[in-house]
């Protein structure tokens, strides 16, 4: 692409290190931004700049937070003995936006990854066991990505957590609400057959 | 969505004003921003400050430039007296990634346009007619959007260059290279057809 300006090319070999977003889009963003007034413009770079330096993570379950503990923990009607385990917050957010679940979280920060070199000493696995003991925690649900990663991970914390008296469950895997059988593929259609629930069970929700 | 953070709140609506970037999108790239050191997040809102406050406007083309007159008006090797006249920088890199002009641009900084509001004179069309004058320019060549908005434009422009001895062209519309008949769409596979080349002249390229 021709050098029109240092500046605009600067900015936006900057934007392109976001994730998804090539060469193109990030000159288009770039000139989109500096159409913008300069108070605008400031205001943009200081929200990410104040992101960084005010963001804190949770004390108790790791996830980003304004405080030393987040809301969901702090909140005294969310139940404490229910935890559910995630590998990072925007799984927080989408757990939360289906409010079905009244627990409190616990954010990995990642999953186990031999390729990636991510081992469990790089997770919050630790402060998840010591969790678990001092809130008495009566389940905790493993909802990670059904990968290869997510599952590995799954395996290796229902096996830490094996010695305590902890219900361990992991998400339901199967068909998708509102999802054809035609176009499931066959592992995914398979699982839902082997986990079938009771008919019952599909009238309470 | 459940209001986790304040500031992440805050940078993600910051980024969600961006084209084509949604709240879930803009969140992700907050995500992503954070998780990179303080000193590379300063980089990155210093660059996107600087682009904003050290870029300037051609006095001869109107394109953004680092100095006063742009790169492409300075060099001494481009045809001044063919202008092509575009709506906004990033037509300029498009003509130029072609490698097949070698006169200077006119950048509009937009297109005609009654619905959004956008007339004649909130465009740079009298310093178009200047540089006509100024430059003696032999050529104008139109390469704006086959959209209603270029086409009122470019007849306007046309309209407004009749009286100077200056040639005025219009970018080829047709079936784009690589393309197949029967997937073009009739308008263009109609212009296509009127406005058919002399076969020598496609030996040329």
């Amino acid at each position: 692409m021709p050098n029109l300006s240092r500046w605009i090319d600067d900015a936006a070999d900057q934007v392109a290190t976001l994730p998804g977003i090539g060469k193109k889009t990030a000159l288009r963003l770039v000139l989109h931004l500096i159409r913008k007034s300069p108070e605008e413009v400031a205001k943009f770079a200081q929200s990410i700049l104040d992101a960084k330096t005010n963001i804190k993570s949770c004390q108790e379950c790791h996830q980003l937070s304004d405080d030393d503990i987040c809301e969901i923990c702090k909140n005294p009607t969310r139940n404490k003995t229910s935890i559910c385990v995630v590998q990072d917050i925007r799984d927080v957010l989408a757990v939360e936006n289906t409010g079905q679940f009244n627990g409190v979280y616990h954010v990995l920060g990642g999953l186990i990854s031999p390729m990636e070199g991510v081992s469990p000493s790089d997770l919050h696995v630790e402060s998840l066991i010591e969790r678990v003991e001092k809130n008495q925690a009566q389940e905790v649900i493993l909802a990670l990505n059904a990968t290869m990663e997510g599952e590995t991970t799954s395996f290796y914390l229902y096996r830490k957590l094996s010695p305590f008296s902890v219900k361990v469950s992991n998400i339901a895997r199967g068909v998708a609400v509102g999802g054809e059988l035609e176009y499931t593929d066959e592992v995914t259609l398979g699982r839902s057959i082997v986990h079938r629930t009771p008919y019952e069970m599909t009238l309470k929700r």
